[in-house]
């Protein structure tokens, strides 16, 4: 995770928890909660414009090169998930989210992570300098600051 | 399901039940089949060469139009499922398979189904005769024929 | 599909297509339609208090013994689907649902398809006669009568 | 990960790609990977006879509480991965597996990750010593131990 002082953008989503999503112990199987990273990281990139469609017609794929989950509550059948997503400014050449989910029906917090994101060509080369058009879109965001 | 004498392609694979399948019933969600399904059509197309990328690059992507599932009993984790599939012979520009999926600790029938695949080319277009390269791999083939 | 006058309760929900639901092609894997037909299914269940777990107390579970799926156009990554769910009424001790999915993006019928689930005690024993909370159940409905 | 001298099992499998697991890049969607770990770490468990239903019936559940994945090759559908998996010894009362994932077509070191179990009991409370039977089931083992 990231220290000090943070600078992000902020989405907060809900999401129903499938039938087919839970393990037989009746609670979301722990590999599913990529499933719902994703979801927020896609309205996050909705809400701001961030469209990855766009992005790889702009020449570039962002592929997930880490993720990770910390899980502290189990969510069961008939809950849903509320997916609280945080894209956190970075000066690398990579896109980071950050991850709270909290079980709706007893608003714990369920689980927390993080992707970490890079810049490829479509001839898969790795990117190191932060891309132009990301630049600019990072310039346009009203960032939000955490008093430390 | 095919009616009268049959002529069919063979293939009888087993595949390991992952913990992420069974549901809260501790048994396979029902719409997991459609995956077991999907492992016996590959083993069969590869053990008769009958190549999915191979028919992309000769033009033709072969969509699932149609796929149904029959249950009749449920399989729990810690058990193994057997696919039995069979492509069966037809004169219309499809393919069609037939499963058959067991119980490996019971011995069982768990569930039986079909697919059927039609013919598109690359620009989406719907093919009403049997491509070429299929009439061709279709004759090499050993065809078993059911005594009825 | 069921034949003559239906009678039917309906319910219809949108749901996003998640970019890990979509295959090679970019369009939505044949086999995660059986996911939208149970958000319809459970949709539906919601909308008129028909709920799973409320079953399973009532010591019933409702097992789908059949399922299939008719597919006529392709979804793509970045469009949802409209999944338009009738729970359709029979004499027999079933539980049947008709659905219609529908590409959000274009409006065209995507697919269409049906589950048939049966009630069975908690110790696996079929039940042949509809439970009497389930007659109760239906004959509080207001249904929708098809004109034929 | 784990520094310094390093006791473990080791396990080693190879696991087919399916057509639903990959996405729109033809590649494997970094989700699945969680359960190519799995099927790893049951492997590992069926090798050394640590069976999870058999530590249910102990009375104890071993949840996930922290996985990751750190992704450095993409693996394309047709390939398949070979999933080398330790279990890490630790003095703690947890369970680590540390796991590097191969894609067999090339060779290349696709991902590494990392879980982390817990034990708690079937009322949910967490134990912080190592149960009497796992305790007895780590003295049995021929640990392989790194040279440094």
């Amino acid at each position: 995770m990231i220290r000090g002082k943070r600078r992000y953008l902020l989405n907060e989503i809900e999401v129903a928890v499938r039938f087919s999503e839970v393990d037989a112990m009746n609670v979301v199987w722990h590999g599913n909660y990529l499933k719902y990273f994703e979801d927020g990281r896609e309205a996050l990139g909705a809400e701001y414009q961030l469209d990855y469609l766009d992005i790889a017609h702009k020449g570039f794929f962002v592929p997930i090169v880490h993720s990770e989950i910390d899980h502290s509550y189990p969510i069961q059948y008939g809950s849903k998930v509320k997916v609280i997503s945080r894209l956190v400014d970075t000066p690398a050449a990579k896109i980071i989210h950050e991850y709270e989910i909290y079980d709706v029906n007893s608003g714990k917090l369920a689980a927390k992570g993080q992707t970490i994101q890079v810049f490829v060509t479509h001839e898969k080369e790795l990117i190191l300098t932060i891309p132009e058009f990301y630049a600019e879109w990072k310039a346009q965001q009203n960032w939000i600051e955490d008093e430390e």
